[in-house]
């Protein structure tokens, strides 16, 4: 391995402001790759005609696909030596991205924390994405183990930043030119909106989709994420994976597109609470997602279009029917079954009857 | 298996309108992935200004990417369950399709008639697809074999409608604003124009192409046509195929491709006549094509182009050179060549000397 | 294997035009996929609001996409019964490519030379591709070893033209709209500019990429490039190389992404100067990339932007850090490393403090 550049955890203190390098342009053209990498059948990303009856100005581009790209700015400068990427939180899409939009990100460091073994640190980031006309358009913390470049060194002072648990429905950005009460759904065939969801209701998602090397290696350079062990084939046969590692992120996009059936009406993420990968996935992998309705939230002021928190559960190679339980016990700990490789905890928008 | 979403055999009656979820806005994105997913030259497609010299008001969507996408509204409804996809007819291309158009597709029932063994059915539909101005772009007629969910109840009388030998060609739609009469050849290295073409006619096309999984899965997610299995190695493990079935439209879309040499002329599809996916295609399967040509016709009250009606025979892993026989006799039945997994009764629009 | 259409070494003959078939147009599409095959990060490519800082009326097309679409055309009249694609030179980028902009590519043959065992030949090509208002974008030279299509026939008098060992500075085509004089270095990362680099001075690129044969051959049928040996595995069967070819032009495209991280502030090619596919690649190759800098060049009456004279080398499964030596000695003949699979002199133009 070549003597790395990119960041360690000594590199980063709390306040520290990043400007991350290469905006990047997205049009029709990252669409349509999106929806050939993933099978997205999401209609407010599928039909411009569906976009404009909801108010929109133009169809916008798939709210995953531009978390990916605004993301993948991030990583060269926050995670291209992380040991783990640990978890999100505070995920907030404040304003649709248009094909032709241009996307920079910025982010803050607001915690950092030796590991008990000292030889490694966790870093703590709060992350924002901005248009060209500097309106932000999501923001995000996530959180990351990186290696200490030199173990030697003190850390400094332990800074734990507060996580919400949710994004609560006050903080749910839902545009005021949206309306959803004339919203349609003979357009996506089924019948179920806001009223319908229950509380703890389980969906298990009947699709799968097996995803190969180059679809997944396709995906992430399309996000332009340069974390190279989804990419070298042959460094990553020295590793305990022994081959290349699915960008997590496109497991989540890949388990949103399952999730349109039983949930055709959900029109586009508000929120992201809290995602774990719970477990790796690997080219040949096949996915499948089951969803529980954790919240069923009204939106201030709004009465067309009302919140979902959902628990979505990404599962590799398992059916979720098969799934005895999310997590098993290991050694006398909770941990996750080999099988679920995504636990996302997220809000979704939908309209109401 | 989950509990299966979607319709069986005695769920559709004749006379039943199915209005198909999801519409779909096609743009310069997914024209350029069909490139890259077929390899495909047609010129008409291929070139803005070769387009505009026709008189076309910008390039066209490629014909068979326009199908396949106004198919993939169907599958959900029609064929998700389906055994066997067992034909096309009657397929009519009315107007091209345009970069910003949205399609949507509608079906009616037009013939149901249960299997000799009781277990399952065919359905016979016919499906339109609309722009978002209504207008119809594309229609055509297939039926499809279906399983029963529930085998002790009686089937309706059998209706089977009667289909179209082929599209006469005073039923081809050529556009008005078309003239061909300028065609430079010069634009497409051959030629060989309408008046070239002799009845009878075998052109081995030259190319070849291996088709990969994430090639043809691609393409299909591409087309969101969600048939799970397409896409599902894990499921497919336990089926007869072991592995994941290659759309048949794709097949289709490869070997119209590879035919470029050969028919070089050849502008766009204007008719299916008749469709048959004789064996399955899968992953790593290296696709050739051949085409007869069955008749050369006129055009009503057009001297600039005319139709040819051609048979493309596409085939995996065996040149068509070394083809003894579309058919051959197996237990005393005709059945198609092993290697034989398309023969395609299609008609183009060629320019005229 | 068919009856090969295309030409053979006899069907050339110096001051031959050859006008090639379909032209393209390119669109934001064709850029999105150009990302997703390569994973570059060149920012003049990647973002709009970029290229206008610098004065471009829109975000360019990446030169080396526009290049391997141009080639394409050629493929099928020049080079598709190649035994070896022997090298490039004096390729120049004399203006950028947009989308919506359509490529037509001509040549001229301006060289043959029987070979020594008399059964091939050596073609020297001059080629130029224009836009749809006709003016020069791109043009080069290559020259292609090709099987005479009957031995016994004697060839003409032997024609070598004297190719440029470079494309001098004051070649270089630098549009006039450019200004790079308030470029800013955030937008990439890096603040190294054309006066900070040495000639000399060697970077090993430290980013790594498999390249699987979905990967190649989506990018090459993107390319429209049709040369049957990137895509027809069976017939690949039974050649030396037993596989698909991986098409050079992708390898170069893959190191030129890799060699982002080092030359960030690259903008864009303005020549090779001359290139050599030292080895083949295939399907599971990972890839990595040094850059030595041969030459800084000013460029006559601008002092906001210079010319980086590079030689990327490109490698197949050993890291730069790794490779002894570019060449070695084989049965007392310097030849490449096996692992080296790209040797390409280039230009670049790079802005200036």
């Amino acid at each position: 391995m070549p003597d790395l550049a990119g960041n360690f955890f000594e590199d980063f203190s709390v306040g520290q402001k990043l400007h991350h390098s290469v905006p990047r342009t997205l049009t029709e053209g990252d669409a349509a790759l999106y929806i050939a990498l993933t099978g997205a059948r999401q209609v407010l990303f599928s039909a411009a005609p569906v976009a404009h009856a909801l108010g929109y100005p133009a169809r916008p581009i798939d709210d995953l696909l531009a978390f990916h790209i605004a993301f993948g700015r991030t990583v060269q400068d926050i995670s291209i030596n992380a040991i783990a990427n640990l978890g999100y939180a505070d995920v907030k899409f404040h304003l649709p991205v248009y094909a032709g939009d241009t996307l920079t990100t910025q982010s803050s460091v607001i915690g950092v924390r030796e590991t008990a073994n000292r030889k490694s640190g966790i870093v703590y980031v709060h992350s924002a994405a901005f248009n060209q006309n500097h309106r932000e358009v999501i923001s995000w913390i996530r959180w990351v183990m990186l290696p200490k470049r030199d173990v030697s060194v003190a850390a400094p002072a332990p800074v734990v930043p507060s996580l919400p648990d949710y994004v609560a429905p006050e903080h749910l950005h839902v545009p005021d030119f949206i309306t959803a009460s004339g919203f349609e759904t003979s357009i996506t065939g089924s019948m179920r909106l806001w009223d319908d969801y229950q509380v703890g209701e389980k969906l298990d998602h009947p699709g799968g989709m097996t995803v190969d090397d180059s679809d997944h290696t396709l995906a992430t350079k399309l996000y332009q994420n340069n974390a190279r062990l989804h990419f070298d084939a042959l460094a990553m046969k020295d590793t305990s994976f022994g081959k290349r590692l699915m960008y997590g992120g496109h497991v989540i996009s890949v388990c949103r597109a399952l999730s349109f059936e039983g949930l055709e009406n959900a029109l586009c993420i508000a929120a992201i609470n809290a995602g774990t990968h719970a477990n790796p996935s690997f080219g040949g992998d096949s996915l499948y997602a089951s969803t529980e309705v954790l919240a069923r939230w009204e939106i201030p002021g709004r009465t067309d279009i009302g919140a979902l928190r959902l628990r979505l559960i990404g599962l590799k190679n398992l059916r979720p029917e098969a799934l005895p339980a999310i997590r098993e016990t290991h050694e006398g700990k909770a941990v996750y079954h080999p099988n679920v490789v995504l636990d996302l905890d997220y809000t979704v928008l939908i309209p109401r009857r």
